[in-house]
This record gives C-alpha cells, structure tokens and sequence, in this order.
C-alpha cells in the first residue's frame, strides 16, 4: 500500500512512518517542519535528542533497505499538495498535519487565529486534492477525544442514534471542544463527513486520545531514528510530563482537583491502529470515527501510578495541586466507547509499571536536558 | 443602545441599521463592502439600482437627523475591528459580516478555503475584541437554518436534551450543515459557545431561515435608501429568484423535485428580531440560540405561490424542474421549533399575496436590468 503521511517528523508521525514502511508499505512523508519551528518559537526541546528528517529518512534505508519520500511544504499551500498527491499517488492518506497542542492554541489571538486556519484549510486542501487526484484513496484523520468534551452521557464513536418525540435519527456526536485546538478539528470533522457525502470520499476519523510513552520497536533500532519526547507545558502531555517532573525532582503538577478522566493509548497502539484502518478502509462516501484510546484514567490516578512507580525507582517525589489553567470540569462523568479498533484486531499494550519505568528511565538519561522553567503552564484559558 | 453593525452594507445589514437607527438607537456600520465586491467578481447586479454606502447614510442623515457612523474595513484585520470596538464602545454587535452564499462557497478550492476563512477568522477576532475592550457587549450573530440540515427528528432551537443509555444531557444539537459557507457558520457556532464558556462573553445565534421580500418602511422613504434584490444563481434565495423569474416570464426553476422543506422569514421580520435579541441580551457567559423564521415552505410550494398570484398580473408563468445543483434530499421530515423570538414578542408577517405582488411588481420596474444570463445555477455541488 502507498501510505502519504501529512506531518510525518512528528511525535506520532514519525513512528508511523517507521511501522508501516518496516511492514513493506510504501510510505512517503510530507511535512513542513512545523513542530521544530515552534519548540524554537518558544524555547523548547524534546527531552531526547532527535536527528533531522533528512538523517533520519537516510539512516532508515541504511538499517532497514526501506526507502521513504520526503515533500517538504505546507499544507496550506494547495500546490505542495497537489505535487504530493500526484507525484506519489497514494492509496491512503494519513493525516497528522496539524497544530495539536490546545495550549498553544489559546496563547494569544493570534495563535488561536494560526492554529484553526492552518488545520482547517489544510484539511479543505487535502479533501479537493483527493477529489481531483486521488478520489479512490483513504483519509485516515487524526482526531481527539476532546472533541466531545465530557458530557454527561456515555460518549459514542462518532454518532449516536437519538429519539426524540417519537422519532429516531442517527446524528453526528454533539461535540463541546475545550479549546481553539480542538474546536479546530471538530471543524475538520464537519468538513470531512460533507465533503465524504458529496464526492463520495473515504474517511476514518481517529479520535485519539491523550497519547504516552515515547518509542515503538523501530525507533529505537537506531539514536538518529529516536522519537521526541515532550515534557513542556504547552506541548507536553499529562503522563509524560510527570515522568520528565519525576526525572528532576520536581514535584507532579495536577492541574486543579486532578479528576480530570480522558482515554489514554500507548503510542504502540496509536501505530497500529492507523495500519488497522489503513488495512481495512471506509466505504466510498463514508466517514467512520474509532475512538483511539485503549483506557481511562483521571489525571490523578496517573500521578499516583508515575509516583509509585518513580519511589520503586528512588526517586523522591511529591504530587502538588496548582490552579487549572484551563476551564473544565475538574469531577466529572465520563465514559467513552471504543471498541471498533478492538474488533478489527487491536490487542492493546494496556499501561503497566514496566513502561512507566522505561520512561522514567529515559527522562533520568537525558535529565540534563530538562529545563524546569519550562514545565509549568504558562497558558491559560480565562482572560488574565 | 449602541449597536455596531458588522456587514452593515449588505441586504440584511442595511435595513437592520436603518430600522434600529429610526428608533433611536446609536448606530456604526462596520463593512468592507465585499458583497458588492461579489457581484463585480461575478459579473451581477441587484435587480434594483442600490446607492453608495456613503450616499446612503448621508441620506439617511437628511430626512431622519439620525447619524450613523461608518467604519471601512475587513473584519479579518485585527486592528480594523479593535479601532471600531475601542472608537464606538457597542452595546450590542449585530454580526452579518460574513460570506453568506452556498453556492459562492462551492465554486472551487480558493472559493471554500476563502470563505471559511474569512468567516471564521473574522468571527474570532470579534471574539477576541469582545473580550478584550467590550466584556459586557451582547453579540448577535447571524447563524443559518442549514445548520441543522434536515434530520429525521424535529430541529430545536441550538440545544437538545439527550436520554441515552440511561443517563440525560442536554447538548449542542448535531448539525449535518449541507454547503462549506453553512459548515462555516457551524464552526462560528463552535467558538462562539466556547468563547462565551471560558470568558463569560454574552451571545445569541440567530439561525435565520431563507429571508424574502426587499423593502421595509424606511428603505422605501427615498431611492436612494433602496435595499438591494438579489436574483441571480449564487445569491439569489428561493422566494425572490422566482419573482424574477416571473418578471421576465423565465421559467421558475425547482431545484430538482421541489420537496425541500426550510423555514422562511420576511426581511420585516429579520429586522424586528434583531432589535428583540438586542433588547432582551443574553446572560454573561450565555449563548442563546433562536431558530429566526417564522414559516416552512416546500421549495415546490413557493413556486406555486408565486405561480399562481404572478397569473393573477397577467405574467406568463411556467414552471420547471432540473437538475439539482446541490447534493440534498429533495423528500424529507423537516419541523423546526421557532418559539423563542414569538416569546419575546415577534409578530410575524405571514407570506401572502400582496407581499408577493409587490415584489413582483418591483421586478417588473426594474425588468431590464434583470439578466436572463444570471439565473440558472452554474455551481454544482458534485465533481464535474
């Protein structure tokens, strides 16, 4: 299968790119560099070393005989993907090409303005190319869970039949986004289902969850095929960020009460499962939405779970509250479906100490690298 | 009240702003003039001849004494709209100031991105201005009827409470918007229900149904305060389009068999909601939603309307299905509750014939200017 993955130097992209192009897919990346911008914009860096994607692509053939394509451009730029689309011809489109970090999204107008142009239309590029270059082939979209906020009923994939004074219809989920980031990929959302029901294209939506650890087995054949690794407040995520807090001594900062619960997946599983949909795509004219998690967990319990782990290891912890910068509810309901990944062979690497030690020993390899300052949130939702 | 009309040049904006500015209330009209910018894009015209914005104001100055203050610019530059919030201080923000055309959003790639661009970015940076220097300000937006789509269930006014699984919620109702300009106005939805979530920003979304009819009383007290009359194939609406048709004995075109259902209003009607949500505001932090028609009509139903009283005058009336440019069901369920504006106090002007005759009669004034070349859809919704 040829496989074109849209941000494929990131921290799922990348992986990807490794996983299916080792299983004999043909795999181009195209990508603009986005992601290392903006760690420069801010001063950031992934606790790993990470090589270029040109040594990283290179060192790939060298180890595995496999060869990957590189575009480099912008997706909002209609005639990178149009050169993508018809130099390549792909037969599945995964789209990773985004502006993913909520609080990057709400740091000032004219971040929220970047972060919902840049996603949208580069969606809207990507489905015209697949109208006028490459209508057979498959869109494989990452989404998140946090499209549908927490509401206070079970959370299906995608849509939900609802009766209503004694009439039924199958809907579109109602979504409650919890920032700019993720209200921009519920406008792809819509923008995809349409543009499926009126070309006939294919789609799977893969609303992700808050994804963990670092590496899968081909990252780590190699120090230049090594995967980021983020730990900041703005692009680091709530497991990771405790191992690299763990890694320094600094105490796990719970954003408010910690009962926070969100789907959580192994970024083994988040490889695996875009070569499930891959392998098995939507109908023409079809949108399915897989909720892309393998558990729950409330930010407190993965705390206490990195705080066990990390005290087995010596280190000397402690867990702090701080105030949220974020508005959402800190108790909450919350229970989401999953089990059409599940159906099609997912066998999840559900999370246990051994992987949380893996990570922590990482973070305390590279502890040199980790900047204090930077961990704590400097984004915050209401008005200051 | 102080209220800022944004696309305050347009056909609902400027009847909105003399009918607010005749009852004494402090009226800016913020506008790039980009829909007549559309019409010269295009190559259209209105069926009646529209003054300048400024020879309209000035005008209205001479016979009501009432100033209304001019602001040009694009809502997509920040500093256009923060100048017009910091210099006029609103109370209230009327927001028409978007692409408002189904058909223009379809033309091509460059037509989709433009549009949802503008619209989303413009209604952020009113966002971001409302927070910023007009916290207790009440924005009104204008929201479409299309964003429901037509589901199989009856259509509420924004929200629906969900019995699922044993548990209740009450939830953004699910929309299956059916053009990229009605996705656009579903993603203004999204962040303006966000926006007023995180700061407390006070909102009413008006989906607003298909709006006939030209005049209201005080655009008809001079020539030169002359509402423009759409008619052509992009921005031409059901109602009026007939009436032109009629005019110039044109066949009335039915888009396919004629079954589409949608909610209709008067632009008399149009006008009276917008001063009945701006005198009852919504609470801080609340976005209301009011479904702003008054009446369902069948596409097929109309036609026959107007059919039927055009005969009466003496017009050589034929009637005429073709093919479907849109991608629809042209057979389906359709009942949208619209109590909320009845509540605050909307007396409807019902469709009936002498409404109809005097449209007819406007356009048979004004026959030659009405191009026959203009009429038929030449956007299709489908790959070519």
């Amino acid at each position: 299968m040829r496989v074109l993955i849209l941000g494929g130097d990131g921290f799922c992209g990348w992986p990807t790119a490794l996983f299916l192009s080792a299983r004999g897919h043909d795999v181009a990346i195209l990508d603009n560099l986005s992601r290392r911008a903006w760690d420069e914009e801010l001063g950031f860096n992934s606790i790993t070393p990470i090589a270029s994607i040109e040594d990283r692509i290179a060192r790939w053939q060298q180890i595995s005989g496999y060869d990957i394509s590189l575009f480099l451009g912008d997706l909002q730029d209609y005639e990178v993907v149009r050169n993508a689309f018809t130099r390549f011809s792909p037969d599945a489109i995964v789209h990773y090409g985004e502006q993913r970090s909520a609080p990057y999204s709400m740091i000032d107008r004219a971040h929220t303005v970047f972060t919902q142009v840049n996603n949208v239309v580069g969606t809207l590029n990507i489905l015209y190319a697949m109208r006028d270059h490459a209508p057979e082939a498959h869109l494989i979209k990452l989404g998140t869970m946090g499209e549908y906020g927490t509401p206070n009923i079970a959370i299906e994939e995608g849509y939900i039949t609802i009766e209503h004074e004694g009439r039924t219809d199958k809907l579109p989920y109602p979504k409650q986004p919890g920032s700019f980031y993720h209200l921009s990929k519920v406008h792809d959302s819509h923008n995809i289902l349409f543009a499926c029901r009126i070309w006939g294209l294919r789609a799977t939506d893969l609303n992700q969850g808050v994804v963990y650890n670092v590496g899968i087995e081909e990252t780590e054949l190699d120090p230049l095929l090594c995967n980021r690794f983020d730990y900041d407040g703005v692009f680091g995520t709530a497991l990771n960020r405790f191992v690299a807090e763990a890694a320094i001594g600094h105490p796990l900062t719970i954003y408010g009460e910690g009962g926070q619960t969100r789907g959580f997946i192994d970024i083994r599983d988040t490889v695996r499962c875009i070569e499930l949909a891959a392998l098995n795509p939507a109908e023409p004219g079809e949108m399915r939405v897989f909720n892309q998690f393998t558990e729950q967990f409330s930010v407190m319990d993965l705390a206490e779970r990195v705080a066990r782990v990390a005290r087995q290891m010596e280190l000397d912890i402690t867990i702090t509250h701080m105030t949220n910068p974020r508005v959402e509810q800190e108790r909450h309901y919350y229970h989401a479906k999953h089990t059409r990944l599940l159906d099609l062979g997912l066998e999840p690497h559900l999370l246990n100490d051994e992987t949380i030690a893996g990570l922590l020993e990482r973070a305390v390899r590279y502890r040199d690298r980790i900047d204090r300052a930077h961990i704590e949130p400097t984004v915050t939702w209401r008005k200051e």
